[in-house]
């Protein structure tokens, strides 16, 4: 065994799930069952099964399923992590993924947990987490933030029907600070990717009419 | 060995090597010298080693030594390639990344060859490439023509000392298309990674500024 260990490297996933609680982006975290690094909070991971996977994006998938009993459209590559010393276990890689899971589904999450998990806030973290993860979730982050700012709009984290002050306060939940309201409203009048509907909310003033994601917008 | 293959995945790095050759985009190809798809170009690509690597980019490194005698400072992951089918030995991983060669290096490469290389035109390819290296392509270029689209100058492409319109035809040929001058020329002014030398040399009308990189630029 030390030999294929030396041979293989053990190659993992790891998941920043990210989404909006009150407002506020926060990430998933799920508490360590078992060595190494036992009882500390870690992104969900998972080791890649060659017999089940049929790709790295399959296992994250698989590990999402089992762990937090969701299934995701979206997984997004961030970057892979590899080297001798980042795990005790050995030579190891791990392939950084982040997802993007709508604010309405967040207890759900929660309610069907498997693991202890925590939606943890991104922009003042409690907790260092286990392995190289707190490098993992920073550079997630940024490849967030740097996708929203580049005017692609987070709609994987609204409800399959919303306002325009909802995505307005996902977008400022993401980039970390609050955007001017008329000029967002311009700036989404150029967008093919959100579809009005014939529905109205009642708003803090007036009714907010409804709109929808068009089906395969761009992110 | 069976089990052994099973349970661990084949690791490996590509490299989209690319520099400008006659003005033009090129990315180096290696002639494959065994099975499989042997005889087929392919980009320079290498087997992880636990026990010679500290990380995947090490890898990398170590394989453009071994295969075009070159040692580059700037490496950039691109994606990861997985799954059960894309290579006949079994499920594999490969992670791309793309590297930028100075254009007064090419020749040099071709000459210090280990292998069978070629510099091959990206607009206009004329081969069909080994495994999925014809999409690792694509994406790498992509990733590549997308930075230099959002005003990042590529000047790990570029000698030591540069002109600026030796930089415009670096962008222009990255880009596709060419760029007017004099807007390009007022970009340039608000960069802080290019700076000023005291020489000049003989340009088409009138002697041409000589310019340098600032150390740590940005990519």
């Amino acid at each position: 065994m030390v030999k294929n260990r030396e041979l293989f490297p053990l190659v993992s996933v790891d998941i920043a799930l990210f989404s909006v609680v009150e407002e506020r982006l926060k990430v998933l975290l799920v508490k360590r069952a078992q060595e190494p690094e036992v009882g500390q909070w870690a992104l969900p991971g998972g080791v890649l099964k060659p017999h089940l996977d049929n790709s790295l994006e399959a296992t994250a998938r698989r590990v999402l399923a089992d762990k937090v009993a969701i299934d995701l459209p979206h997984l997004q590559e961030v970057k892979t992590y590899s080297g001798p010393d980042r795990d005790p276990r050995g030579w190891s890689i791990a392939v950084l993924f982040y997802a993007l899971l709508p604010l309405d589904k967040t207890d759900a999450v929660v309610r069907n947990k498997i693991e202890a998990v925590a939606w943890m806030d991104v922009v003042s973290p409690k907790r260092r987490l286990a392995f190289d993860h707190s490098d993992q979730l920073e550079l997630a982050i940024q490849k967030l933030r740097a996708k929203v700012a580049a005017d692609v709009l987070p709609l994987h984290l609204l409800p399959e029907r919303f306002t325009l002050s909802q995505l307005q306060k996902v977008v400022e939940a993401i980039l970390g600070h609050p955007l001017d309201k008329s000029s967002f409203r311009r700036r989404l009048k150029s967008s093919e990717d959100i579809i009005e509907t014939d529905e109205f909310v009642r708003g803090a003033q007036r009714p907010a009419q409804v709109f929808r994601a068009r089906q395969d917008f761009s992110f």
